[in-house]
């Protein structure tokens, strides 16, 4: 089976808004083993969004179309795609019914055209807004018929399409994604090259900031057999790359990180310079960092670091703020004041001013204090802009502290 | 004329990036006054990619084309559009020469094939990769090819497509961004309702997270005409709406902040707690904010509220760490132990966890204490998520320093 995903709509035409919609799609589709071989976006014209799905009924098995299931004069997805396949409509009494409960009172005339649905149509509840959405099966073809808002679309393709199309597949399509730090994608190439080139699973990297994603797809009759390849070949994978893997179920760094320190119960403070308070904010994304996280500093000046971390100010006149030397002493500081069991430290030059050839823009220093003693770390993140340096620099400080943890 | 964009890449169609290239191109070419119609992502094949090329070619004046002009088999857009229009292709010797000198190595049989341009096209330079860019120009009909990666493709087409584009356009359209906070897009919308529906300038308000755009447009025979236009309507829109609009020219609130601070010389420290250093994280975006940011704190736990901000004891036993008293203590302190002219405080309840009946998910209070007192501020910022209550939070405090400042 082959797909084809049709966005509905003039802002994306007008590029007010980014196509997410054909991307969370497409992954999807690709994950149940669909092909896709095309997407298009058109505008919320009749004429030519009729065109669009004649062609694309020509070339696909599986249509999916977002947006224009709205109640303004603009939203003519189901009425075009009904009118082209000959379909009449009717007047959906309990979708009339869910969509004045949604909105709590009396529907309008504008509303009331979201009720109706073309005849012999699969009525997808919208858990999150007033259109349902819709599964038209017209001979071989599968037309959907989905909302626009992402926050009604994803959850609607999620629990209600997705088990839909996958009883159609005679096979099963399981994905695990692991997350890896500290190594970049030519280097993790050349150590698992081999498993790259396996047919099934499938072994894929995507490179993000500061870190690389390697999707591992199985393809079997079954979820069990699908996942048993998985973990065969994740097992090798982690032979190979283990030191690196800091996640196997696609979680963020400092989610695992933040978890990690609430299940152990070891408790930080961190002494920031250049990320001005992001390592804090970004650990505090997690629930729960309350028992683990309660005070912080943001150091920008070195009259801070003396009076909050107790810096000697003979380090930072021989040394400098952006220092091993300052690192290390912000980090006892911090630890020491804040009695937590890890103290961090983060200085560096962010730019775009301030580098000079000894000391560039992107050197960064991060300290490291737990009962073993104190590390510090050099980083060079060279070439970068303001805002990545400090994003790798919370990144880097991140790891740091989950590897003390392991 | 109309113009359709066709994103090339396989990577699209498994939905492993958002295709962001469509978004920006058709942004910049409704700016030119140049409608996009239809959008396409077709994969690396040349079967389909020539369908895609000649159905837009019989729909469309302009085709924007991004991807497949690298060095791999995978790469076969120029390939594909030369042998559709029938034009013969020729080795560039300095597009031979420039790859050389981006590489720094003699060119490589597959990089070579990069240097092949179709006969009678021009030559659009590449100075951020190795494939140039060509504008083929075929009877009525343009058609351009960019490179994929953004990095590549955006600083070509606005430094060499745009121009060329403009050129070709009988008249100028010119856009203004205003950006507003506190007030909602239906608000809004009933004070300029009438300026909404003109016709020369438009007004098109968007809706982003916690603030709205207004995109002011005008269409003339010269940029200056078009600018005047504008004028004239922002000038009305001030009248309606000036309290609201803390932008003029799409410049982000923190940063609109940030630089008020540095231009007054205000120094500024805050106390976070829920936000928990997102606040000065924010600030410290800007460049140059070392002279105005010092220091500042995140007071998760009570106790570090006493201990860095002087929060008596009892206020904390009375009234709790998330009330108007305890946002004062907060603000006060920060203002006193650090010297700033400004000191901000934030608590709040962040979530999902510990919210109750009287101080439900979503309660945050915003203290600013200054040499003309101390204010603080109720949100409710409820139905929320964590990191949304966090953002908004940081927004509302962003602002209330702002207007401190005005």
């Amino acid at each position: 089976m082959n797909g084809e995903i049709i966005a509905v709509g003039t802002e994306l035409l007008l590029g007010n808004i980014v196509n997410t919609n054909a991307q969370f799609l497409s992954e999807e589709l690709s994950n149940i083993g669909i092909n896709v071989y095309y997407q298009t976006v058109v505008g919320d014209n009749k004429e030519r969004l009729e065109e669009v799905i004649k062609c694309a009924l020509s070339r696909a098995d599986l249509l999916i179309l977002t947006g224009g299931l709205g109640p303004t004069d603009d939203d003519l997805t189901k009425e075009t795609v009904a009118s082209l396949l000959g379909l009449d409509m009717y007047l959906h009494k309990e979708s009339q019914e869910l969509i004045e409960k949604y909105l709590n009172k009396k529907i309008s005339q504008s509303n009331l055209k979201q009720a109706y649905i073309p005849k012999g149509a699969i009525i997808l509840k919208n858990d999150n807004g007033t259109a349902p959405g819709i599964i038209i099966e017209n001979g071989e073809k599968i037309i959907v018929l989905l909302p626009g808002p992402p926050k009604e679309m994803a959850p609607m393709f999620s629990q209600k399409v997705k088990p839909y199309l996958e009883k159609k597949s005679p096979y099963v399509m399981r994905s695990k994604i692991l997350r890896l730090f500290g190594i970049g994608e030519s280097s993790i190439g050349d150590k698992i090259k081999d498993l790259m080139q396996n047919d099934n699973p499938t072994v894929a990297p995507y490179a993000k900031d500061n870190e690389t994603i390697l999707r591992v797809t199985a393809r079997a009759a079954s979820k069990e057999e699908a996942d048993n390849l998985n973990s065969k070949m994740i097992k090798e994978i982690d032979k190979r790359l283990g030191e690196f893997i800091y996640s196997h179920d696609d979680t963020a760094l400092n989610i695992v990180c933040a978890r990690k320190l609430i299940e152990k119960n070891i408790t930080i403070a961190a002494a920031e310079s250049c990320t001005a308070g992001l390592f804090a904010a970004t650990l505090a994304e997690t629930p729960g960092i309350s028992s683990v996280l309660f005070e912080s500093v943001v150091t920008y000046a070195n009259e801070a670091k003396e009076k909050y971390l107790g810096v000697k100010h003979e380090t930072l006149e021989k040394f400098g703020a952006v220092s091993e030397e300052t690192a290390r002493e912000m980090a006892d500081g911090i630890r020491e004041r804040s009695k937590a069991d890890i103290g961090i430290s983060i200085t560096g030059l962010a730019g775009p001013d301030g580098g000079t050839e000894k000391k560039p823009v992107g050197l960064v220093y991060i300290g490291i204090a737990t009962e073993d003693g104190t590390k510090t770390y050099e980083l060079k993140l060279i070439g970068r802009d303001r805002n990545k340096i400090r994003h790798a620099a919370v990144m880097n400080a991140l790891s740091i502290v989950y590897k003390s943890l392991e």
